[in-house]
């Protein structure tokens, strides 16, 4: 496959050349947002905090925006301070925008009521996040966007990066027709960090979307000296709601405004959106109806039961959460549909649904429709939505009585709403390449991945997608890199399960966490092993032999700690596995591969200074010489020791059946029985996680020490302790237990 | 009518003897809410504050709660800080609770999600109050509450004082069975305010309904270092969904705890509530499904239109609005109906409906039930909700083709959303008795009058109410207090249109504010007046004097100002206008009125020393002697001016087409066009408004002046400005123009 100096490729627009870039959905985000704002106040919490640490490094570094004025971003105390600074900046006249989730969001709340009461146009961009309930959850959900559907913001969704960086374009454009505020969210980490190959809006693209008409209306009513008015008066009984009756009409034309901003940004790239938007059978008989990631699962799936089963399907993506545009919902509608799952990302404990259920509900209460509708849960706080679990819901629609409300991606042994599913449905095509990348927290995979998915996605004709997996321990726990390239635009946001190559960056988690898992039969599989190929294969344990034979798996080993660190690059062995993956997986000539591996070396480590790139390109150039394949014998070595679970003898119950099990990875098939209820955990279990990841083990040496008693403070398992003791407490001390004079 | 010396009435539940108090709802269910609770995290916010405040008294004067402790009360930097403070009270296991409204209930909103996530049992009061928007409004609607039903709180809410204080208990009695925290709802003014006769909760009946053993569990789940347990933490996408689900069965088990806790209640003090409770003909065709106060009004309308025109109505209470007990709902809605408005003291902008509206859509869909659903706002900011309102929702439901959404209690000239409604509709029985008084704020009128309701509902057989207008300017503006009683519990939470007896203690209110608009034909009028009586009739404007006869009304006068002064009371002529109603009204016998009256002064004034209390008591005896009734001529005083109203010329058109309008009392008229859209309001228009308030008017006397200016910097309205200028400056200043020489 031949690399292309300057990804470019026809969009849908045949008029149009795009420009194709891989980036994650924040930064296509922040890129729109940047360059329409004039001031940007941020408070960082994730998975929003990269668009505001993008937007603040562009406006030091000097980046202007497209009028030629670098925007002013500006820190506050907390997200409460944001949204009171956006509402300042917004009555100045100033164009606004800002960046939150979770918490942070709802510490806005009281702001964005006032900020809609009082019409003015602002785009907040929400990376979705879960919000802390019986446990805090970093990741992604639509708890705390649904938590802000009073305010009166405008609530539109995007899809995937490439939707995200478009929406985000309609939002700041919409917002100044609209005059109300827009809160623009997709999927926290499955979009907002989901390393994508998209077609970017250029500047006149921008230029072509927003309206200086609107632009202008919006400076003239900005407050000045010159232009006084009173703004934030009390208001009595007698006039309060009249007052707060009088912006209907901005909400009933709000839709309207949307579509056709829509269709400008349509007219200048070819990427047609509509409000809502239906894909599948025209004459189906059973709908889901989704927001966020989740539309692209439902949609491969659907497409994928037409095709095989012949199955009348479709999928309704609604785009325009609020108001939620029900004339424009029934229309797409086929008016064969006889039943509609409604999936909602979220929860709202006790409620007879959540918002989209309800909205669809009622957008159909009254009509000539009555399909049978319900509605479930999905995803919350990151939880996988794969089209195993897409099946499912299709499948429940087919039922006579199907379960309302459900669940589905989670066992519920204690009200039973979950849906079975099938963890093994596997739909992906052939030609789309899967590669895993299993590492250590800090230890330099995913960002060596995410070089290698966009020199894939730069420079070559594939598309490419990269999700990066870490919980929230960050440095030191594992991570998984989940890249996928392939001939057409990747749609598929969910881990992979069947990998074409996996690699495996640390010999340790050799028979204690998940790696052959991943790989599809006949797969390749790179190790980092500290020993040879031969020794490597016997120091495997007899589960790996087993799976690698069966699986009829490729095994190649290097050990690229020794190279990296004979490269001087100390213990990170990022670059080296990456030179590795590109030579096995073969998506760019060698020597073409090198190169592109050192230009994003460049990229990367250039302001660190000349010295760790070259440390970098030695590590490469040594990576190849140091890979070896193992001759797979055809039997397991009988002397391979077999697997050792940890074990917890003696540890208390609930460390036997809920920590044991998730140190395990195994937490998503524990049910919902297992879980604490009210966020209360026993203490005194971080001893049983025994991780083992040190590849050395310091040791107190006697001779050298000059009793600083750092090595007391910085051990993180308290393993060394200093302590004064009288030495006649130490005359029955074991020869093994080490003691020296104090020195005073 | 004879005086009982202690106010008791047969309960419903005959073996219980009942004690009636007349106060208001903030009052009743402040002490409800601190006898049972030991921590008590306040910040202050209209209208909660007087809950706050009475537990902050009670507490420092040393009253126990219903364990004998005297709960700690603590003021917070903000409502982010109670909800933190409420929080960390829950989990040591102390019995905590809250007041609120408004923003600050909004700041809370991250603190109810943790609490209701982690199951602890807590009931936060709530007057509810509007949010502010395109202006700020202190008063009363459901939208602070409202903006809350995502977090897993539950949502109670009472119709009336009555109920306020009886479902408080249920509140803090339900919260420790269901371990959910519970939002105690009620509206902000109309009943957190209104001052009503109620039958008291003594301990005993507080001890009936709380559960110890659901205390004692309670307290057994408090985190201490002999309970070590581990909160908050973070939880991964591999088992943070299932945590989420693990709270179903507490909301699924919910609505039949509130029930059962209701029952409790019922045996315990005889009164009997349901979750959701219905009234009116058995085979009603329309019903009108509510939340509120707003449901005493539904209801008496709905009685009146029954008896009178036979028409088959009904009307559901709400009491459980979250988790929204469906089947309760269903099972009590008869199945007669073919058509049902829900309305909803709410506005969520942009929504397909609001959420009770909602969820009665929810609840209906799928089932075996398919009337007709509305939905309409009402009442936002404390609007006002009349029985004429009440009667065009019924009427409308009555058409083929019934208005959704709808608002009733103004005119949307704009949307054309609002329903037409007889504004002089008026269904009070006889036999209620109805004054008004109209005073200026600060001047005592309505501490009077709540004194004088007390009076008359605990020394008396008549229940009674009081309810006190006032606009957010306080001081200095009209009051309007609207007394009632009667044989029966008064359940009419509107304002009093046809008053038997109406007061007014400025007389240079007489031909600028509402006052005689207020009396029912043949009632009394009661006006403070510096002149005597037959020169108070010619000093009367002709439109006074025409209203006076046509109506046929009674006219007394006193010069309240010259005997509160002459009793050394200075400017407070409201002990002097309170003695006059009694004296009129004949609510009680002269004598024992009288010392009814000293008795509340006692009480009142008490605190401030012998003196204070020795003048009012002047002022009661000097006031009958002073009252005169006018004999009204047969005909209007050909040489009575006509009231002159105020005019705007050269003002700006906003200033005559609103503001003046406000200034009139027309706010109320004032149709949904005539609002500025997004909260900008012109400035330098206080100076149109011209109240004349003052009795006396400062004029500065340049021969005793010591020039220290303070006179130019306390006058309000900056009449006196203090000036250094050249003495040549002066050469030309007219005679009238006084200056002295500067004093060095």
């Amino acid at each position: 496959m031949p690399a292309s100096s300057a990804a470019s490729a026809p969009s849908a627009n045949p008029t149009v050349a795009a420009t194709f870039a891989t980036l994650d959905a924040n930064e296509a985000v922040a890129s729109v947002a940047y360059r329409l704002s004039e001031l940007i106040a941020i408070y960082p919490i994730t998975p929003s905090s990269a668009m505001a640490e993008s937007c603040d490094e562009w406006s030091a570094g000097g980046r202007r925006n497209l009028w030629g004025e670098v925007p002013r971003v500006t820190q506050l105390q907390s997200e409460g301070g944001v949204a009171g600074a956006v509402h300042g900046g917004l009555i100045g006249g100033a164009l606004t925008t800002s960046f939150t989730a979770s918490q942070g969001l709802l510490l806005m709340i009281p702001n964005l009521y006032k900020i809609a009461g009082e019409l003015l146009p602002f785009a907040l961009h929400v990376s979705a996040r879960a919000i802390a309930a019986q446990g805090l959850s970093i990741f992604g959900d639509h708890q705390d966007v649904m938590a802000c559907r009073a305010t009166g913001c405008v609530l539109l969704c995007s899809n995937n990066g490439q939707e995200a960086q478009d929406l985000a374009l309609v939002a700041h454009a919409a917002t100044l027709r609209a005059r109300l505020p827009f809160i623009h969210f997709f999927d926290g980490f499955r979009t907002s960090h989901e390393v994508s190959k998209l077609e970017l809006l250029d500047d006149d693209q921008l230029r072509a979307v927003i309206d200086e008409a609107d632009l202008a209306a919006f400076r003239a009513r900005g407050l000045s000296p010159d232009r006084p008015s009173l703004r934030g008066t009390a208001q009595n009984p007698d006039v309060y709601f009249q007052g707060r009756e009088s912006v209907n009409r901005f909400y009933d034309a709000l839709p309207d405004i949307v579509q056709a901003t829509m269709d400008r940004l349509a007219t200048a790239c070819g990427r047609q959106y509509h409000l809502v938007e239906y894909s599948g059978h025209p004459e189906a008989e059973r709908v889901v109806v989704a927001m966020g990631s989740a539309v692209d699962t439902l949609g491969e799936t659907s497409r994928w039961l037409q095709e095989k089963h012949g199955e009348k399907l479709g999928v309704i993506a609604v785009r325009l959460a609020h108001p939620f545009p029900a004339a424009a919902f029934r229309a797409t509608l086929p008016r064969t549909v006889r039943s509609i799952a409604v999936l909602d990302r979220t929860k709202e404990p006790g409620s007879l649904g959540e918002p989209l259920f309800l909205n669809v509900v009622a957008a159909l209460a009254g009509s000539d429709r009555s399909p049978r509708v319900i509605g479930g849960r999905y995803g919350l706080g990151s939880k996988e939505f794969t089209p195993g679990m897409a099946r499912a819901v299709f499948d429940t629609l087919a039922q006579s009585q199907p379960r309302h409300p459900f669940t589905v991606g989670i066992l519920d042994d204690v009200t039973g709403l979950s849906l079975p599913y099938d963890a093994d449905f596997d739909l992906e095509p052939a030609d789309v390449r899967r590669c895993v990348f299993v590492g250590l927290g800090a230890d330099g995979t995913v960002g060596a991945n995410k070089n290698s998915i966009k020199i894939i996605g730069e420079q070559t004709d594939n598309f490419a997608q990269g999700y990066f997996v870490y919980d929230s321990k960050k440095s030191g726990s594992v991570t998984t890199s989940h890249l996928r390239f392939g001939p057409r635009p990747i749609r598929s946001p969910y881990l992979i399960r069947a990998a074409d190559f996996v690699a495996c960056s640390q010999f340790n988690f050799v028979g204690r966490q998940r790696v052959l898992e991943y790989a599809r039969p006949g797969g390749t599989v790179l190790l980092n092993s500290p020993y040879a190929a031969e020794e490597t294969w016997h120091r495997l344990p007899r589960e790996w032999q087993r799976t690698l034979i069966e699986r009829r798996l490729r095994l190649w080993v290097i050990d690229a700690t020794q190279v990296a660190q004979a490269s001087g690059m100390g213990r990170r062995t990022n670059t080296v596995l990456q030179t590795c993956f590109f030579a096995l997986s073969g998506v760019l000539p060698q020597a073409e591969a090198i190169k592109q591996i050192k230009k994003a070396i460049d990229k990367t480590y250039g302001r660190k200074g000349e010295q760790i790139v070259k440390m970098n390109y030695a590590a490469v150039d040594a990576a190849l010489a140091g890979m070896h394949e193992v001759t797979l014998p055809a039997a397991v070595d009988p002397a391979a020791l077999a697997t050792v679970p940890p074990r917890y003898d003696g540890a208390p119950q609930f460390v036997q059946e809920v920590t044991a099990r998730l140190l395990a990875n195994e937490g998503d098939l524990m049910p919902v029985s297992a879980m604490p209820l009210d966020g209360c955990w026993p203490t005194g279990t971080a001893r049983y996680e025994k991780r083992n990841i040190a590849l050395e083990v310091p040791v107190w040496d006697p001779a050298i020490c000059i009793q600083c008693n750092k090595c007391a403070m910085v051990c993180p398992h308290a393993a060394i302790r200093a302590k004064f003791v009288a030495p006649e407490a130490l005359a029955e001390a074991p020869a093994e237990f080490p003691h020296v004079p104090f020195r005073s």
